[in-house]
């Protein structure tokens, strides 16, 4: 496990959750982009090496919606940094975190990303994320 | 804000727990501590430069078993460390989060904490914790 990557935290209103997270506690904005695919709007916030995702949602068809449906505002998941996310589901399968919820393949950037189920991690959703090097050394 | 300084997650049993995030998700664990006056046991694990902390409640009167009568299992809170906890709560409070719950002072290792209501940060109960630099120059 090489670093925490990202919490996300479910917001009602976008706007008012960066007087928040921007201006009452100072985190940077480092950008914020609509995902109609996913019925969300997104904030990201850096705080050190960690990124704090900030998800509205914007069609009530969306996995967030849903959940904020249940949950309120709040935590939506924790996502780690893995070397190998095929190595790292095995481990964690061995240890009877055996829910996977989805497995994504080369996303954005080559990213690729798995999720664990609340009811496997002490009722917190992970998400599992391996990075692609970045490339450095472009001509 | 410098950094996220730990994130914390109420566990029912924190034997168990340590099955999912240290050997099914390969977090290192730093160490385990009974802290009867807040009627808590914790786990410290490190990913990258942030720690998680698992905490089981040891007593009913304890604030963490009154969470998870409440929430169940799942994340407590999102501790962000300041350079210096005054000027950070001040800034807090001119966007509008006024809901301190608690200040404390210097606790171990010189350290000062301040939590800020779930209410006034879309659901997440935020610590703040100003860290005393440390001493790597005893003689």
């Amino acid at each position: 496990m090489k670093a925490l990557h990202h919490i996300a935290v479910c917001v009602r209103d976008l706007d008012s959750a960066l007087r928040v997270w921007r201006d009452g506690l100072g985190l940077e904005l480092v950008g914020v982009e609509e995902m109609p695919a996913r019925g969300i709007r997104m904030a990201m916030l850096r705080v050190g090496d960690v990124m704090i995702e900030l998800l509205q949602p914007t069609s009530d068809a969306s996995e967030v919606a849903g959940f904020m449906a249940r949950h309120g505002e709040g935590l939506h998941h924790v996502a780690l940094e893995v070397d190998e996310i095929d190595s790292a589901l095995r481990q964690a399968n061995v240890a009877g975190m055996s829910e996977v919820v989805r497995v994504a393949g080369a996303g954005a950037g080559g990213t690729r990303v798995a999720f664990l189920h609340p009811r496997s991690a002490n009722g917190v959703l992970v998400e599992l994320v391996e990075t692609v090097p970045e490339m450095n050394h472009r001509t």
